[in-house]
């Protein structure tokens, strides 16, 4: 990224991959993938190369999160750098393969735009994860795709892929694990549509004026209440289910005890819970994530 | 049982057992049955004991509905009687340990009455599942829940467990598998209530009269579109999805192409659909079951 008279300059996206069944029970990704692979014509953009790929096909075979670990937390640079060999995590292995089709992570050959679809149980609507809020492209993005369908665009979260830049992150839900909602999948669809159509005007030199987007910024992570042996001993309180993004002010609800007590919220000020219940978090201790509400603005940019 | 001036006579209920995670990742019976082994007040009645118990711990450990086979399908004269040994799947010595200690199945010193705690994906509220039309000791227990909690009843499915009469088979959802939700859980908490009530009401010699129950009754099992290569090219259609129990006509929306295309129910006659979009009969290659509507007689009952 070159920047020229407060319009930043980024290379032309001509390579675009599209990654599902990186978690292998998220089907809405799992499912349009498959279906691109066999019929690429809906992702066809012009002086685009478009791949639609399987990134963990063993855990979409088991219909499970992953095998041996989490293959969204398996680009690290230690995995990446590993001496290959049979005793490391199918994942592990997985990653390096990956790094070495649309990476190396960091060098000029990595895929220009990555899109790794995923599906959450949590109450989450259409949300774009992004890393940083100084990634003016990918801001940009969300600005473009934001009148065609309601999103919400969050920030915060450590992503750890391949690509240079351009890494989105598209979750949708509430979609059970190893369910296709009809909804959730057209949801998916058209993110990925006018995504591509962003990328095709932009590499066309169409110049994207500043702008500014609503985000919200990953504030604190709550763990379920649980005895002195770690088991959990309350869930999600009812007034909180399914009520991501909505406001969670200090004295509400937080969660109710299988006693029928209820914990409040005892933080400073108010929060926006979200991955409400997530299935997978359990395992991560992790009953919802609180976030703050921000505005950020996107400069100019426009093709290199 | 027997049958003296139209009055059926079961002998007393003094064993009862509530098996939670037959499928390890169904949560709200895991949940319950767990918090009643360590505390058990809530599910003692007089005259009864009642067994809460972990039919299969390994799932439950691993969250996954099972790991070599499906607990709920090994319950067959063939695997109870299969000789011991290693090479056994897991599910079917399990299946041998749990005939051991609550039946063996058949015979008189078999549990009399076992609950056993489902959830699914999909929308069916409240239901108990009855093998049969003739189960007058389960009827009269529908009916006795029924005021409590909006409940269906559901036979016609073949269930194969250990007890001599009296099993019931507790589902409620919709949750997402490996999730807890607490309007699912604080249901299936109801039922149990009102199902021990029953259980210690008819001990203490109650007569209950004759009465009627609104009952769905299997009609036919409707597998996803696919192609010739077997896999699923479509989705519960919109209008469908989550509408269990609900009327579907001849011409009525079933499922959504991925082309985006209608293919509309054409049976003869009005059904009611349910176990829609559940996530473990994908392997089943189930997309839902429909049913047929119809009222039971259940005759009066009392204790022997």
């Amino acid at each position: 990224m070159t920047s020229i008279s407060n319009v930043s300059c980024f290379n032309e996206a001509r390579r675009v991959a599209i990654f599902g069944g990186t978690h292998g029970n998220e089907m809405s990704g799992i499912t349009l993938v498959n279906l691109w692979i066999k019929n690429g014509k809906e992702i066809q953009r012009k002086g685009v190369e478009t791949k639609p790929f399987i990134t963990n096909p063993r855990a979409v075979e088991k219909c499970t999160r992953y095998v041996d670990t989490d293959l969204n937390r398996a680009f690290t640079t230690e995995n990446l750098s590993a001496p290959s060999g049979d005793d490391l995590p199918y994942e592990v292995k997985r990653a390096q393969q990956i790094n070495e089709i649309f990476g190396p992570k960091g060098s000029p050959d990595a895929y220009d735009v990555i899109f790794d679809l995923h599906n959450t149980t949590s109450n989450m609507g259409c949300t774009l994860i992004l890393e940083s809020s100084k990634d003016h492209f990918n801001l940009q993005m969300m600005h473009y795709i934001k009148p065609a369908l309601d999103m919400v665009y969050l920030e915060g979260l450590s992503l750890d892929l391949v690509c240079l830049e351009g890494l989105s992150l598209d979750l949708v839900g509430p979609q059970p694990q190893g369910v296709l909602r009809s909804n959730i999948f057209e949801s998916m669809r058209v993110v990925l549509k006018h995504a591509l159509d962003f990328i095709e005007l932009f590499n066309e030199g169409l110049e994207f004026p500043p702008c500014s987007v609503d985000v919200f910024r990953v504030w604190d992570k709550m763990d379920y209440p649980r005895d002195t042996n770690g088991n959990i001993i309350a869930m999600v309180h009812p007034n909180l289910q399914d009520c991501d993004w909505e406001p969670l002010n200090p004295g509400d609800p937080m969660f109710q005890m299988f006693d029928g007590t209820t914990v409040r919220y005892e933080g400073v000020g108010t929060v926006y819970p979200t991955f409400i219940n997530e299935a997978a978090y359990y395992e991560k201790q992790q009953a919802f994530v609180t976030t703050r509400r921000e505005t950020l603005v996107a400069g100019a940019i426009k093709k290199a």
